[in-house]
């Protein structure tokens, strides 16, 4: 089977394998929920908007005639029958969920261009061809990691990364826990996920500006950066900000204050190897006249040198010390963990740059700087995950965008893989 | 008429001038609204807690015979007949609003011993003392700025140095006006206040450790440092924390980093005549993985010279925007105050000295660094400022403390200086 393709991204063979039309209403739909005046969406996972936005895939899912399964770390599963039961499965999808003030594409993507993909196959089911392999559409929980931590909770979860019951327990900064907000929505489920799958496949959006630069339209992502996350709680004592002299102050504040620039300066000793960034902090009692007591901090380490990101934890961990003694406080690490280096596998980046070229895309190999979904299945299956550019870079913004026809490309290259895969034809 | 003490802190006469009994169960009752486990208080301005700590006051005050007025911006009169309609009025009072996580003191010890001291003036009117001025405790409204901004919000109204429009315009971060938070808390008064007082009196803990160092239990308030306080935003741009490079982020919370350790640094210029200090910060998003695209914080600078003052002021201004241009941000200062450097009344000074030294207590002249309502009366009416010893000069903190000798030293303090004023002898 072969399919032509024009330039203008819409298929010209007589089945409509690629309907980009879909891909844009579903997107459009999604961003009604926790849709925002400036164009973004607030959609942080298991709020009332991520339930309706997940009740909405629900909903359509079982239009298309999907057997839907929600997990108990919430995730949710559209099982499609291409192959008849038993047959191994290809599993796409990514997350629903998004940051503050996000954008209207970062996981909804994924998710929607996977809708589009079943309907897809489901077509060129009826239309008599023979796959054997199943397909599912998934939403993952919490992978953003802006609401609960850690990121890529319900997919960590699912293939045992991460136990269950830390997963439910993990608490927002209002001490809710996951658990208890999946509850409330309706989306803490009972039901058995499907089993892992024959091959994990993720459209993303690159957040970056390599492909942009390099005039291609899609990434293959053959590598991931490796992570170190900290969360740091640095100690002081409250007093009031007027009287006492400044020599007896112990201020959180300060402490923290020498912590992000010194975080920020570590990364200039590796120039463009490493990314080091402070984004969230928790004063206490965050008075304007009384010293803060607590501060509570994230931070972030990520290379793709393994040498560089130990060299660079250790010294993060010298540095944030250092910072506690210059403001005369103590400072503890009240979590830490490490994202390794990794390579994503030969066979499903040779298939989707293949898929990619036949339709006659620019593809260009890139790593992942951040974390996603499709990350969790390294080492467990073949995974593939694909880029599409994004204008300018701009990335966790309602500004967030990607070119229609960069959209289309990449629900394209998508819908071949997945095609492929789900045929028994890696193409390798 | 002369009143005898003996060292215990409790009187020998045969009438009960001073109740320090009294004291300790209205400041134990008040501790209650807002108590914590820790022995702290969180009462924050017209919160539930507030509400609870007026209605206490309020009913305390009608039992006792007074007339209770709420004017416009929530401040609370209760009124007390010595001397006859018509009478000038001596306003004695604080606050009972803490701040977060606070301490039992701060404030509640003036309302307190104000009431103390209506009641001992009630019994000498019953005994036959013939006054010729009135007295009226007062509980003014958001003394501490912690809630809404700026602080002194209710004495600043009553004293028309702040609108009252403004007043009640003023926001929490949470977007809930103070006009909102007190009729919320049915403290919305309609009442006309009291006209400006013959003398202002107040008693507040020092917050500082210069009378405990100095072994004097009475600290005479003969100046105030003046203060500049900014309210200062910061502007970045939200991106993803891992892909990009460092170069190209606009990080809010960097730059505000900076600004944080060169108000620090600030005050190194004039070691002990300037101190400086930023306690509040809000960030937006706030996630651990979005490079922050605004912080918002608090700035306060004091000193009691107002060269140094003027020139830290200036100073500061220049170090914000360097600060903000080594993150490649943008600035703006949102507001600006500024809190002249002024010495209290003398004459008042003097009867408040006279009045501890013949009831034996070491007195010691002192500045105030911190803000209090009082200092609203300045250049409006006599004013009079009483600070007691704070233990280890700890303030705005739950281990906050006062020895209880130390406490009735102030009351027996506060209760003269009363008694002569409404006398109409001012001892001078």
């Amino acid at each position: 089977m072969s399919i032509d393709h024009d330039p203008s991204g819409h298929e010209t063979t007589g089945w409509a394998m690629l309907d980009d039309g879909l891909l844009h209403q579903l997107l459009a739909e999604f961003s009604t929920f926790g849709g925002l005046p400036n164009g973004g969406v607030h959609r942080l996972t298991a709020s009332a908007e991520d339930g309706a936005a997940r009740d909405h895939l629900r909903v359509w899912l079982l239009g298309e005639g999907a057997e839907v399964r929600v997990d108990r770390a919430g995730n949710m599963f559209g099982l499609f029958d291409l192959a008849g039961p038993g047959a191994p499965i290809v599993m796409c999808g990514s997350h629903l969920d998004t940051q503050p003030n996000g954008g209207k594409l970062d996981g909804a993507l994924g998710v929607a261009a996977a809708c589009c993909t079943a309907r897809s196959l489901l077509f060129l089911k009826r239309d008599g061809h023979a796959f054997e392999v199943n397909f599912c559409v998934v939403n993952w929980t919490n992978e953003e990691g802006a609401r609960f931590r850690p990121s890529l909770l319900g997919s960590g979860s699912y293939v045992g990364a991460i136990a269950l019951d830390a997963a439910l327990a993990a608490a927002d900064d209002d001490g809710v826990t996951a658990g208890e907000a999946l509850a409330a929505i309706g989306y803490l489920g009972q039901d058995e996920p499907p089993p892992l799958p024959a091959a994990y496949l993720e459209l993303h959006v690159e957040q970056d500006v390599r492909l942009e630069e390099n005039g291609a339209q899609i990434g293959i992502v053959v590598r991931n950066w490796g992570a170190a996350k900290l969360d740091v709680v640095f100690t002081g004592e409250q007093t009031h900000t007027g009287p006492g002299s400044m020599a007896r102050r112990r201020d959180a504040l300060l402490g923290a204050a020498h912590a992000v620039t010194a975080i920020r300066a570590l990364a200039d000793r590796w120039p463009g190897a490493l990314h080091t960034s402070v984004a969230r902090m928790l004063l206490s009692p965050n008075s304007p006249n009384t010293v803060a007591a607590r501060v509570e901090m994230s931070v972030e380490i990520r290379s793709a040198d393994d040498a560089i990101l130990s060299a660079a934890h250790e010294a993060a961990n010298v540095l944030l010390q250092e910072a506690a003694e210059a403001a005369g406080i103590a400072c503890a690490i009240a979590s830490e963990t490490r994202r390794g280096i990794r390579m994503l596998p030969g066979e499903i980046a040779d298939l989707t740059r293949t898929c990619a070229r036949e339709a006659g895309y620019v593809t260009m190999d890139v790593d992942t700087v951040a974390g996603h979904d499709a990350l969790s299945f390294l080492g467990r299956c073949p995974t593939g995950l694909i880029f599409v550019p994004s204008v300018d870079g701009i990335a966790h913004n309602p500004r967030e965008e990607t070119a229609a026809a960069d959209l289309a490309a990449g629900l394209d290259t998508l819908i071949r893989a997945a095609f492929a895969l789900c045929s028994g034809d890696r193409k390798a």
